[in-house]
Parts: structure tokens; C-alpha cells; sequence
């Protein structure tokens, strides 16, 4: 068993996935079809999470109603839980961060002939814990403020 | 690359691992709140999916408004993800399935002072894939029923 890290150590470390990792689960929901959870491949331009899905995806539909989500990587035990409002973006117009996504994957949504989306996500809260001794000081982002 | 595998392979894969894996990713939602997520251990008694989580928390809260859940194994590339209704059972007075989780996990959620509820959750749908592959036959069980 580790020492708790402190919170500057949680931020470190959360930072380094957020860079280095591929994959996260993303959880959606809707008023009347309820939750919806997918795996997909993010990336990270320091302030955001850039993700991509089919325009007619549960995903897409769900996120026009309630754009709030929540985004875990995959780790149970390492847990770095995230939680924002996703906007929508074509990938024919969207802002020039959303270049991290195809730079990271070699895979660029606008040259797809089905209509894709991007979701960007700035996150305002992130919890990031390993086990029960690391349960207190989890919050390491607070209303999009790291809090070390 | 692997071949993509029959859907007796895939159900046989998937009950293996929801025998001896321990946690996932637990999805569920609220008509006001939006989605949750948390990672929480599971047990499998052959038909349902038992778990626990505090009587009090977002989880329990969301699923008395909205028992849709979907639940994910962890892993992002080898793909179980679970779709069912859940019910809750308080601890001190739950069937006798509910013994595959104090059994797996050496905890009993009846000896907290703390008020626990046990999640049973019987899957309707539930999917397995590795990859794009894969995508064609994810469904392995429809309506409850194993498609295999």
C-alpha cells in the first residue's frame, strides 16, 4: 500500500495520462432513454478533451438534450473520473485544437463520408484516487480549477 | 490481428471473465442530474450481476428515479458492456444470490454501520467485442436470452 499522494502528485500524474493514454469511457444520458456508456479514443490539448463519434450515434443524440457527461479512463483502481458539458462540433469547422484528435490517431473524422462530430470537453470537476486511503482530498479540479 | 470470433466464443469469453473479474464501470442517470459513473466491484451468480454502493449516493439515488444502468468492464480494447434493469435489495434482507458478493469480496455490506444497498442487476443486452472486426456480432445476449 502507497502513501496518499498529495494533490499536487494527483495532478501530476492525471496530467501525464491524460497525455499519454487513448482511451476513456464515456457517460451519457437522456431524459426518456436513459444512460449510455461507450468506449472512444480522446485527446488532450491542455484545456479539453477532444472525442469523436457518428453524428446519429446515442451518443450525438443524447448529448444534444443533456450535454453534461462524465469521462473515466479505463484503470478501476487508478480512477481519474472527469466531469464537464460536451459541445458538438463538425469536423469541417471546428476550432484549430480539435487538430490534437487526428494528429494523436491518424484518423481524421472530416474525411469520413458518414457525418461525424467532434465532442469537446472542458472538464470542471476531476476526481482522481487509488482505493479507499486515497478517498479524501479525490477532487483535484473543482469548477475547472486544479486545486493543488 | 485476431480472426473475429464466433458467438460461442464470445459468450464463453464473457462468462469467464464476469466469473473472475472485479470491478466495472457503472453507468446510471437521473432525469434532473444527468449521468454518473463510478467504479464499484461486482459479483456474477450465473444470471445477474450483484454490487453494492451506500444507500445515499448518487448511484442508489438514480437508480430509485431511472433503473436503466449500463455497466462496462474496464477494459477498452476486449469489450463486455452490459445493459439491464436494476433493483435494489437492502442487505439484511435480500436473496440468498446476494451471497456471491460477501463470498467473492471477504466484505458484507449488512455489517456496516453505514446504510448499503445491494444492485441486482439482471442483463438484457449485453455486447462483446475486440475492435472494428468485431463490431459485426457484438450482440451476444438480446432480451435476456444468450444469442449464441
Amino acid at each position: 500500500m502507497h502513501a496518499p499522494r498529495d494533490p499536487a502528485q494527483r495532478i501530476r500524474a492525471t496530467l501525464t495520462r491524460l497525455d499519454t493514454e487513448r482511451d476513456l469511457w464515456l457517460s451519457t444520458s437522456h431524459p426518456t432513454h436513459g444512460p449510455h456508456q461507450v468506449p472512444l479514443w480522446f485527446a488532450w490539448d491542455g484545456a479539453a478533451l477532444w472525442l469523436s463519434t457518428s453524428a446519429t450515434s446515442p451518443t450525438a443524440r443524447n448529448i444534444r438534450e443533456e450535454p453534461r457527461v462524465r469521462l473515466s479512463l479505463p484503470d478501476t483502481v487508478d480512477v481519474v473520473l472527469l466531469q464537464g458539458v460536451a459541445e458538438l462540433h463538425p469536423p469541417t469547422d471546428a476550432p484549430p485544437e480539435a487538430a490534437v484528435f487526428p494528429t494523436k490517431f491518424g484518423w481524421d473524422p472530416s474525411t469520413e463520408k458518414a457525418p461525424y462530430v467532434y465532442l469537446r470537453v472542458e472538464p470542471k470537476t476531476v476526481r482522481a484516487w487509488r482505493g479507499v486511503p486515497e478517498l479524501r482530498g479525490r477532487v483535484v479540479m473543482r469548477e475547472g480549477v486544479w486545486v493543488g
